[in-house]
């Protein structure tokens, strides 16, 4: 028996948005914590790779990312930004947005790697409330 | 005085194409070992985040990597196909488009992780000469 897809069962962080094709959500946990803004952009439907989706969703899909990217950037100004989508372990599309400093755990190692130091980076709650207001404000195109 | 960027100075690859915005190279070494077709999608000039290209060239650029997709999945069928843009160490834009084998030496673990297993992918040279042959086809939309 194959075990229920994590990402047809769980929103995947706390839920900022959703439409009918995708949601944007911010990764809680030891991930949420080391790299603070660290979101997620989720297809909705369970769809395996890029490429099949049709183009225009594809565009859709990575107009979104880069949205969050230009809100990350906007409002936590980190040292690079991080953009993957892996799916090894849950085959269901999503894109890895994630702010990276240089003084996190990891960097410039990727954030799979081993940690190099313990980074501790400081954003407050009213930056990641600001990140949010951000977010929805360049989503909904105003 | 800061060291020249490695992707301003060499192809970080073998070239297999270029145009005036954007090159596809084959990776060498260690990673085009163990993940045989590992491919990076490289921006030509020096930018550093997605966000800091006009939106018609974000969308040439990933249509450009979902076509590296395509021939991955045409030619090799791997298990999954994984995509990133980190650029932590040379921030100078470029994607790697990697295929992935539940045989590889990562498998399901982020190829930035610690090797989980002794994974020796075989893709023939004659494999990789036809990926090459289908990135051409679809790149010049023939």
């Amino acid at each position: 028996m194959t075990a229920p897809c994590e990402l047809c069962q769980h929103a995947g962080g706390i839920e900022w948005y959703r439409d009918d094709r995708l949601r944007v959500v911010l990764v809680q946990g030891e991930e949420g914590r080391r790299f603070p803004g660290f979101i997620r952009v989720v297809w909705n439907a369970h769809v395996r790779e890029m490429t099949n989706l049709l183009p225009a969703d594809r565009s859709y899909l990575m107009m979104t990312v880069c949205k969050v990217e230009q809100a990350l950037r906007d409002v936590l100004n980190p040292t690079k930004i991080n953009l993957a989508s892996l799916g090894n372990v849950t085959p269901h599309l999503h894109w890895h947005v994630i702010p990276r400093w240089d003084s996190d755990s990891h960097f410039p190692a990727p954030v799979w790697a081993q940690a190099v130091r313990d980074g501790q980076v400081q954003v407050s709650a009213g930056q990641i409330e600001q990140l949010k207001t951000a977010v929805l404000s360049l989503l909904s195109g105003a």
